[in-house]
C-alpha cells in the first residue's frame, strides 16, 4: 500500500460538509460532481445530495454547496444573488490559489495557471483573475505568451512541482518579474513521492480513482515513468485476473477522492484473488 | 565583428561622468576600478582619476565617483558621513536590482543572487538587502538553502538568462511564493546573442575584454559551448601569429567595458597580421 493514498484533507472535509447538511434531513445541490469519484458521489446521492449541472435548475433559496474545486467569483455572487444558501467546502489550498490569482493579477500581474483549462479548479480560479489570464500544460506552451513586464504564475493544486518548475524557468525570458505561486498541495506531492518509492519494490500498480481525477492521472504518469505496470481503476469489476499473470509483489495506490471504504473493498478483493 | 560589441549604456555613462569631473579640471577618486578594462582604467588614472583602494584612503570633502557596478548603501552613507562630494554612476539596471533589493527584503522575501559572491555589483547589491541573502552561482547551489515562504531571486545584470532560468526552477519547490527579477541587462543579451550568431560562420573568436571582467567570461562561455576556438585578450600585444594559424574567418568580440579605441587598434592589428 502506497504510503499516503486516498482522501485528502480538502476532499475529507467537502465529504464532511456534505454529510453534515444531509445528516440533519437538509436538501443539498451541488453544481456538477462535488468530487471527482464517482462511486462516493453515488453513495453521496443515494443519502440525499441533488446533482445538477447546471445552476439555474437550483430552486430559489436552496441550499448549494461550493465543491472542494470552488467556484469562480462570478458564480458565487450570482448564488448569492438568487438567494441561495451556499455551504462553501472549497479546499482552503484551492482558496489560497484563487486569492493570489485575485490580489496579482489587481496589482497588475498578468496570471498564467498551469493546469487543464477544462477542469472545474482552473476554472474557478481564471474567475478570481482581473486581467488577462493564461492557461498552459507544458513549457511549451508558454511560447506562444507574449514578453510581459510582470507575470504571476500559479499552479492546480493537483500539479507536479518539477512542471511546475520548468514552466517558471520557461516564464524567466518573458517577464520582468516572475511571481511564482507554489500551490502544489502537500497531499498531492505527499501522494505522488509515494507512488515514487514504490517503484523498484513492486511489479504492478493498482491504482484506485475517477478517470476524471487529475490528480490521480498525475499518479499514473509518475507510476509509469518509474517503470511499473499501471492498472487504473474505478471498482473491483475492473481487476482481471489476466493483469495479475505472474507478477509476485502488487503495489496499491489512490487519489486524493478516492474513498476509504472503496480502497479498502478493492484490496480485499485482491487478496481473494 | 559581432553586432553588438564594446561599451554598454551604463560604462559609456560612467567614463563620459569620469570625463566630465576631469575636464573641469576637478579631482576625482575611484574606490576601486571604475570598470573592468585596465586599459581604459590606464587611459583615466592618465588623465587625473585617483584610483584607491580604500576608502579610508580619500581625504574628507573629495569628489568621490559611485562607479557602475555601484556600492552597497552601507558605503555610500560612510561617504555621506565623511562629507564626500558624490559622482554616482550606478547603472540604471544595477539601480535596479539594489532596488529590488532592498522592496522585497523589507516586505519579507529571503533574497536570492545569481551571480558572483566577489564581484563589486554583487556586494553592492548584497548591500541593500535587509534580511537573509544567499548568493549562488548555479542550480546545484541552491541545494543547500532551505524551503522558505518568500525568496526573491535576483540577477547580476551580466548573468546568462537561461542559467537565471535554471535556478528559479531550482528554487520552485524551495519556496511557497518566488518572485524572479529578471534584471539581466539587455545589453548583456544583446553581446550574448551577438556571440551565437557567430557560431558557425567563423573559425575562431578574439575576444576582447578585462580578465576581472564578468560579462566577457560569459561571452566567452557562449562561444566555446558554440564550438569556436577563443582567444581572450586585453591588449594587441596578446595577439600571436601560432592562434591564426590556417584559420580562414576571425570573429571578434569585446565586453561591455572594453571601449572603442582598443577595439579600433586590435582590429588592425589583426588586419595587417
Amino acid at each position: 500500500m502506497a504510503e499516503e493514498a486516498g482522501f485528502c484533507f480538502g476532499v475529507r472535509r467537502a465529504v464532511e460538509a456534505i454529510e453534515g447538511v444531509l445528516s440533519e434531513g437538509g436538501t443539498l445541490w451541488s453544481i456538477g460532481m462535488p468530487i471527482h469519484n464517482p462511486q462516493e458521489v453515488a453513495r453521496l446521492r443515494a443519502r440525499g445530495l441533488n446533482v445538477t449541472k447546471s445552476a439555474n435548475e437550483i430552486p430559489e433559496g436552496a441550499r448549494v454547496l461550493i465543491r472542494a474545486h470552488g467556484e469562480s467569483k462570478a458564480v458565487t455572487e450570482d448564488l448569492d444573488a438568487r438567494k441561495m444558501r451556499l455551504t462553501d467546502a472549497t479546499c482552503p489550498f484551492v482558496r489560497r490559489a484563487q486569492e493570489r490569482a485575485e490580489e496579482l493579477s489587481s496589482q497588475g500581474y498578468a496570471v498564467v495557471l498551469l493546469g487543464d483549462a477544462r477542469h472545474p479548479e482552473i476554472r474557478a480560479v481564471m474567475g478570481y483573475a482581473r486581467g488577462p489570464v493564461d492557461v498552459v500544460a507544458s513549457a511549451q506552451d508558454t511560447e506562444r505568451l507574449p514578453k510581459r513586464p510582470r507575470v504571476a504564475l500559479i499552479s492546480q493544486t493537483t500539479q507536479r512541482e518539477d512542471l511546475l518548475a520548468a514552466v517558471a524557468a520557461a516564464l524567466v525570458p518573458r517577464a520582468g518579474e516572475l511571481h511564482v505561486c507554489n500551490t502544489v498541495c502537500r497531499a498531492t506531492l505527499n501522494r505522488q513521492d509515494a507512488v515514487r518509492r514504490l517503484a523498484g519494490k513492486v511489479d504492478g500498480l493498482v491504482l484506485i480513482g475517477g478517470r476524471n481525477s487529475a490528480n490521480t492521472a498525475k499518479l499514473r504518469d509518475i507510476a509509469e515513468a518509474g517503470g511499473m505496470d499501471v492498472l487504473w481503476i474505478e471498482t473491483s469489476e475492473e481487476l482481471t485476473r489476466e493483469w495479475f499473470g505472474e507478477k509476485d509483489q502488487i503495489g496499491v495506490a489512490a487519489g486524493a477522492s478516492t474513498p476509504q471504504w472503496l480502497i479498502t473493498e478493492i484490496c480485499s478483493k485482491i487478496a481473494r484473488m
